[in-house]
């Protein structure tokens, strides 16, 4: 049993064809995205998300987009000042991701490297270039997986926040990673999954991954991890993050900084699980990273659009907050298990 | 601007009145509750709720069942044993609230001083008992707001969580009287209300008993206590309980421990506002206290019924939490503010 497929490039239309998210548990959909304003829609919509899928998805966007175009753009400047033009678009629908402009940024390395070609030359290496950043991407959280596996025993309790599995990446995912990694090795846990509101992406998401792959799952509000922390049900907390400062100040999913505190507070350690490349090293703390704050509507009314607040109420919608690194136990990467301040 | 009514006793029915707290926000309806049966099934089913307004609800239930029986119970033996009888099927609606027993246990009082009288003599006594209930309990709460306002100063941030308000109570509520006397003495405050998973106090009771009153109130989703509280946002956490412990562990909705460990964590007063009733000197610590577990469709589906779970996701749904006295900073009651040990 394992977690259904995220995304995959499919050649031949060319399109990105994605599980969409905002469909689950109910409904298993794949869905095509033939342009980049398709793409640009499906990541700001949350059809698909999570750090790692988003920054592949944007570079297959952009060798998406640019295949297309092709037909009507034939010489290299054109091509150029398309390409700089759909990169920076891409760039803008999710201002919090590293990893979204981490891709465009791998498949801007793949075009000024082979500038010097043609039209059709320039094309194919950038299909052969979002391949392979879906290909690393699955190899790296395969990496995460055996090294925060490292950390788990029978009969654990593992707490998670948000989804930061399969679904938020080409496969494993990363916080989700070790719990796959301890299933293959034949150790059995028990997973407390935080519902994560507002958009609810515990419930929706982790909780259909984890039992879609047979692992034992127990899904709760986000306001009764105390409850279960001090019923001494959880071991070990793992999360994933979306942005990671140099000195290890975390930027996840709105929620997670509490989860941190709560984890101090009873002892439990606390684990970032990301790909290396979610450290920023450009950003020194956690005060300089931007904060999405998202539509109050979110909070104010139900998935299903039932109005659930008084209309009059103001609400605060922050999508992310930062976790200090100094609640961090430890970082688990592709690399091993790490320790802030990150210095490149 | 005043939030409304919660209920009253209609003594010419008789029936007590309640405001349908399930269809807030949208409706503003009240029902008639005509007999134990209607009493305990809008208790149990969340239409009132809130610690004080069960107990008086509770109260004016049994009077008002009993005053029906009347037509067929003339003998002072057959209206003990049904006096009794009904006063133990109205206790189960709830297990957590202390305040259920508290208001029988004024009526069985109030039973015992006139068993002597005849019938009609004993039910009229009882209906006098029932809305001297009430009316206590209206002088309570406004005390209690009184010791509280005490405490709030102009601009303050109050972080409230669940709905211990005018509409858990007969009038004022419990956290949420410091705010509606502060109102009464010109002093503008700035409150957050925690949403309250799974059933959604805070965003369909306390944000709208707030609005309605002209007070300003920000929804947050649970999980985003941490952020308001790292950003400076918060001077103090108010909150209200269903059954104080005699060393000060507090029981009270779901999320209140994790709370009171963030507002520790971030050097925020944290107050337990309720009535003296709600102290229980038969239980010794919170450990005694017995945690409701309500149906795990709450988490796994939402208000309106549509799921949002996978359907073999388990889900562990305490209703209650046990906040440690260590993490509380003072009880706010209508006697001051005390703190335990509590001693009779």
């Amino acid at each position: 049993m394992k977690p259904p497929i995220t995304l995959y490039l499919d050649h031949d239309k060319p399109a990105i064809v994605i599980l969409d998210q905002t469909l689950l548990p109910q409904k298993i959909e794949y869905i095509s995205l033939t342009d980049a304003h398709q793409v640009w829609a499906a990541i700001k919509e949350l059809k698909v998300r999570g750090a790692p899928a988003i920054g592949v998805t944007a570079a297959m966007g952009l060798y998406v987009e640019m295949k297309h175009t092709t037909t009507v753009i034939t010489t290299a400047d054109s091509f150029a000042t398309k390409f700089n033009a759909v990169k920076t678009y891409l760039s803008t629908a999710r201002p919090t991701a590293v990893n979204l402009d981490w891709g465009l940024t791998q498949m801007a390395n793949c075009f000024e490297d082979n500038k010097h070609k043609s039209v059709p030359e320039i094309i194919n290496a950038l299909g052969i270039a979002a391949d392979n950043l879906a290909k690393n991407d699955t190899d790296i959280c395969r990496r995460i997986g055996i090294s925060g596996a490292a950390l788990l025993r029978e009969n654990m309790g593992v707490l998670t926040h948000c989804n930061a599995g399969a679904l938020a990446a080409t496969a494993y995912g990363t916080a989700l990673a070790p719990i796959y990694l301890a299933q293959e090795q034949g150790i059995n846990l028990r997973v407390y999954a935080n519902e994560t509101r507002p958009v609810l992406q515990g419930a929706r998401l982790t909780a259909f991954e984890l039992c879609h792959a047979g692992i034992d799952t127990t899904l709760i509000c986000d306001n009764m991890a105390a409850t279960v922390m001090s019923k001494g049900l959880i071991d070990i907390v793992l999360v994933g993050c979306d942005r990671v400062a140099a000195n290890g100040d975390t930027a996840n999913k709105v929620g997670t900084h509490g989860v941190a505190v709560l984890a101090k507070h009873f002892g439990i350690p606390f684990y970032v699980c990301a790909p290396f490349s979610t450290i920023d090293f450009a950003t020194a703390i956690g005060n300089d990273i931007i904060i999405e704050e998202r539509e109050s509507s979110e909070i104010t009314t139900l998935w299903y659009k039932q109005p659930m607040a008084p209309k009059e109420v103001k609400a605060f919608n922050p999508s992310f907050d930062v976790t200090p690194a100094n609640l961090i136990t430890g970082f688990i990467t592709e690399n091993g298990i790490l320790q802030p301040p990150f210095i490149t």
